[in-house]
């Protein structure tokens, strides 16, 4: 008596990728609705099953579809919009500037689809996405018929997702609750990485994955500069920062992790957390060499990602399996290294497990998801097989096999491609709004050539402050009251400076570009000695947030840099409109009052000759935090004595240039 | 009026990688006969040209073929026979013994052909290839329409066309006259790397290169141990070394140069050699990282190879220009390096400079020939475009184009592919010719899994010695008469030792196994204490030349390998049939007579006590120069007064296991 099932897939080779590699040939595989019965050589599945549909794989390669274990799936339409450059600049001058002008949901579902369109071409049946409204993304890969792990991004950055990281926090456990339990997606948070996370992103992130019981994804030691600066201000490299972070509590996919050594590996190891090695992204933005043999040989599971295709540039996982095979041998030295079946494995049933999904993919075993492509290993670029030794087909797959080569894909017991052509996805529509996207795109960089932003991150890059700067400014008659008043009330000085600062403002005919200042900081020893000279542009952005307390600013977007030209290479360069020079004297204190850290200046104006200021401010990541601060300041001002003076919601450059300012 | 042209190319982002590289949209190419008329804007050319057939190029990018600048097309049929090995077992134990078997005129055309097949489908067409029989390479090649430099392989062992480089230099010479002149076809010489040459083989080739105008290829410094085994050998590193032997006076095109400093680089570029980089064959078998960033800063001109295909595994151009680029970024840490619009440069216009082809091929520009490709770059994976900026299209083909995406191909102005089907060759044919090949040579292989020298390949290696050993051996009743006879008479002695020698015999029941020793030396000091002890495993080939000296032994295919195991390890590995046992005394001279190196052994055979043995022998590559060295060792023993005795042709071992001897 045999079985019934849906579907059986007939004389092919099959690679089931299973724990021990088990080959069947001629092999067939059972199905019935999502799920894969048996699998077996095909007389004996035949035997056992039958079925209303048979397909004859004409001796193609039947396998497990590949997993691409880190992408950023959106971010196609990004894909070539700038190559061959520095990371800060590429990221800075390009990325983010257009996301934030042009990432929506409708951006995103486009941008996924095109990427499922080109992952299904490509053997992909699961990924490990990481991007802004997550929701649109899952829904979009669901639509497509794909696999996935969808994070929900959480940064300190405001994104274009979010105005601040409570916000998109909040919009991660919506999200969260709104896709458990789906047969394709597996809803996630995604806190992007420790350098653009505060600690409070990171925990609270790693609370809510705790909470749901879904994969936390992040970004860990990409880059030894990442590894650099959480030494420096951290006391300690990424992995045990994170760790005291309660990160690893939960179910963590870690991509990239290139630069961790034998002690962090243990780390990862220990809390089973999951490891992306993303080869193309690594060599082509230079960030180093994934130790992959050693955490392999620990016993981590590694899966194989593109990253996204605005870093790498397409989504081809043949690709990146050849190159982990690749960069394993010629950074060992050793051609032995990760045999074409390991690399196999990592991209299919390892890369399952990285994601945390071992259980129900990734392999061609009975129970699993019926989740599988078929490879044409035939063609003249394959030529000829060798049927010596088992591994010659998995050496045919990784160091020979385009991504042309799949002419088949399943997921979840329903096919997205038959011979060669796509089922679920319309990519001739695809491409052409595409299209109109990049056109789009490409005339706000063209205008966007004038901006000073973007000239300053061309001439070596500018890093963001903290996202919000509070300031309450008042002018004053009596300037003793100040050092008295810090003095006696409940304040803790942290550290004391005198400045005598020269700032040279430009600004543009086109005021939206704000102003770029010219510091030079000289700081002034016991003696009024020159200790120390320090030469700074700023750029301050026009933005300024209406709905604020209204004697309070509240600035964004300020990109600092240090000035390493002269002043006249900068004028030469920005060529500015106008010029203002302010010189004063500054008395600085950095302190805490009610445990929270602000910034008291006392200015003197000498040039324009304005008279004495006092300035309270402080920074943050947080909105609702900068509304807190601002409170706090004002009453910080009334507490050293100051109170009949009204506060001026101004920078200096805009008091000197208002005409009638005093 | 307007000028008549063959064929005129049009609608299409025409990219030239001339000088400027200029891009024209809409760009048109006319043509007449084998070369190009003319290149430009689509509106300009149709001005002033008229054409019988007019191309509609629908928007793809039209530029010049991709050059290959290093390659062995047919060991396309040794493709994927074994992988994730060691250079030396995969070379000696696969690749070599393979090659001696089954090499001949039928697989290199059909090698070639396959290989072809491949190129044209991933844009190439013209490409540097080195192997033996190189007159079929040539036929195939110029029947299949593509260009190519091809170049004789001579080495100084025997190989699959040539019993000794002799015959391979004599060989080489014919070819060349034959193909001298060819529309297609560049002859060439190619001596394969200084460490497989003599130093006469290095410069004889480059006679021959220089006598007939044509370029030499060869592989230089590709791994760390070649540099250091220069040092040793020579006192100085390959390149160097290479020069010394007036190889640079050619026009030589040089493979790989991954271990190559400064200064080595000023020599490469005074001397105008060109370089092939081959970026996967580096990474897979682990030589190194080549410094392309500084070859090409110094001025060199550097192209891109695939390699052979046993060794990549395939002959995709996209794979090798996106890994140049990757190499030159992650190895110097700067992600700037090497940008596309260099990498396609590399493979294109440089690429055939390189390959000493500058003047007639690679780049689209009047006067050179019509050697062309159409690339469609509107699908999937490289959409959208972004048109801001003209490197953009360079990255799109640099990071993201898949070599299925190249549509049509044209070679000296006739189309080899057009819309994906291949006008030249019979695809289906070649894969199943391809496949008898693959089952025979499995079959070969799987036999041989009971060879002695495969087994002991696979337990770490073994080197091959020079091809031929030469001994004249004599039995002698009076032993005094050696030394009296060394002293006395007008020999130069460089070096005398007393062994201890302990031999262990495999003998296997197979006896065209021929016999493994293994042998502890023990080197006896001043008052016989030993001095140092050496373990070898020496596999002594059955192959015996039967048209030499009759009373002379020249024999072949010795391997030895340090014995890093005990006895029992390797009785228990190779399991014997039989073991015999030789205990001897051996006084070792290394002499010089007439100017040539001998060894002079006088033995006393003390198990079995077969008394005294006089041997002389000598080693060589070169079968002239052993039949030379026979005649001047038996003259050599009767000048050492030993005159009446018979001279025996035999090993100990032979010697010892014939019944009746004495």
């Amino acid at each position: 008596m045999t079985h019934h099932a849906d579907t059986i897939l007939t004389n092919a080779i099959l690679l089931t990728m299973d724990a021990n590699l088990t080959i069947y040939e001629p092999g067939a595989v059972a199905i019935r609705g999502d799920h894969i019965l048996a699998a077996g050589f095909e007389a004996d599945i035949l035997q056992k099953y039958s079925a209303e549909q048979s397909v004859d794989c004409q001796g193609k390669v039947l396998m497990p579809g590949l997993i691409n274990a880190h992408t950023h799936a959106a971010m196609t339409l990004l894909r070539g919009l700038a190559d061959d450059l520095r990371l800060d600049v590429w990221l800075m001058g390009y990325m983010m500037p257009v996301e934030r002008q042009f990432v929506s949901p409708d951006f995103v579902r486009l941008g996924t689809r095109l990427a499922c369109a080109e992952m299904i071409r490509s053997g992909v049946t699961c990924f490990a996405d990481m991007y802004y409204f997550e929701d649109d993304v899952a829904d979009a890969t669901a639509e497509a018929g794909l696999r996935a792990v969808c994070a929900q991004t959480v940064l300190k950055f405001p994104g274009p997702d979010a105005r601040d990281y409570e916000e998109a926090l909040d919009k991660t456990r919506i999200y969260i609750k709104k896709w458990l339990g789906h047969p394709l997606i597996m809803p996630a948070v995604g806190p992007h990485s420790p350098y653009t996370c505060t600690q409070e992103i990171l925990q609270s992130a790693a609370s809510i994955a705790r909470e749901y019981d879904v994969p936390l994804l992040i970004h860990l030691a990409e880059t030894r500069q990442e590894v650099e600066n959480s030494r420096k201000e951290h006391g300690m490299p990424v992995i045990p920062y994170v760790k005291k972070q309660d990160v690893f509590k939960g179910k963590v996919l870690a991509a990239h992790c290139v630069h961790v050594d034998a002690g962090e590996i243990k780390t990862l190891l220990h809390h089973k957390v999951g490891v992306a090695h993303n080869p193309s992204s690594n060599l082509k933005l230079a960030s180093g060499f994934a130790p992959v043999s050693n955490m392999l040989d620990a016993g981590l599971k590694v899966g194989i990602g593109t990253d996204g295709p605005a870093s790498n540039n397409d989504l081809d996982m043949f690709e990146e399996i050849r190159l982990a095979t690749f960069i394993s041998k010629s950074t060992s030295g050793d051609p032995t290294s990760l045999p074409a079946p390991m690399a196999l494995t990592m991209a299919t049933r390892m890369g399952a497990e990285a994601l945390q999904l071992g259980k129900i993919t990734g392999s061609i075993e009975a129970g699993k998801r019926a989740d599988l492509i078929l490879v044409d290993n035939s063609r003249v670029h394959n030529s000829p097989r060798f049927r010596r030794e088992p591994e010659a087909i998995y050496s045919q797959l990784v160091y020979a096999t385009h991504t042309a080569d799949v002419t088949d894909v399943m997921v979840n017991g329903k096919w997205l491609m038959r011979n060669h052509q796509l089922l679920t996805l319309n990519e001739e529509e695809l491409i052409s709004a595409a299209s109109i996207y990049a056109q789009r795109i490409d005339a706000f960089l063209l205008e966007r050539e004038h901006s000073v932003l973007s000239k300053l991150v061309a001439i070596g890059g500018a890093s963001e402050e903290e996202s919000y700067e509070v300031q309450v400014k008042v002018a004053l008659s009596d300037p003793d009251c100040v050092e008295e008043g810090i003095k006696k009330h409940g304040i803790e000085v942290l550290h004391h400076r005198h400045y005598h600062e020269f700032d040279t403002y430009f600004s543009f005919t086109d005021t939206s570009q704000g102003y770029l200042r010219y510091r030079e900081d000289e700081a002034l020893g016991p003696n009024d000695q020159v200790s120390n000279v320090r030469y700074r542009l700023t750029l301050l952005g026009p933005t300024r947030e209406n709905d604020f307390l209204s004697d309070a600013l509240l600035s964004r977007s300020r990109f600092i840099a240090p000035a390493s030209h002269s002043l006249r290479f900068y004028r030469e360069y920005f060529k500015p409109a106008h010029e203002t020079i302010i010189e004063k004297h500054r008395m600085r204190w950095r302190i805490l009052y009610h445990a929270m850290e602000f910034f008291i200046n006392l200015d003197r104006l000498e040039k324009p000759a304005l008279g004495y200021f006092l300035e309270v401010k402080s920074r943050t990541w947080s909105r609702k935090d900068a509304e807190h601060k601002a409170l706090v300041a004002r009453e910080l001002i009334r507490s050293l004595g100051i109170s009949k003076e009204a506060s001026l919601s101004q920078d200096y450059i805009e008091i000197v240039n208002t005409p009638g300012s005093k």
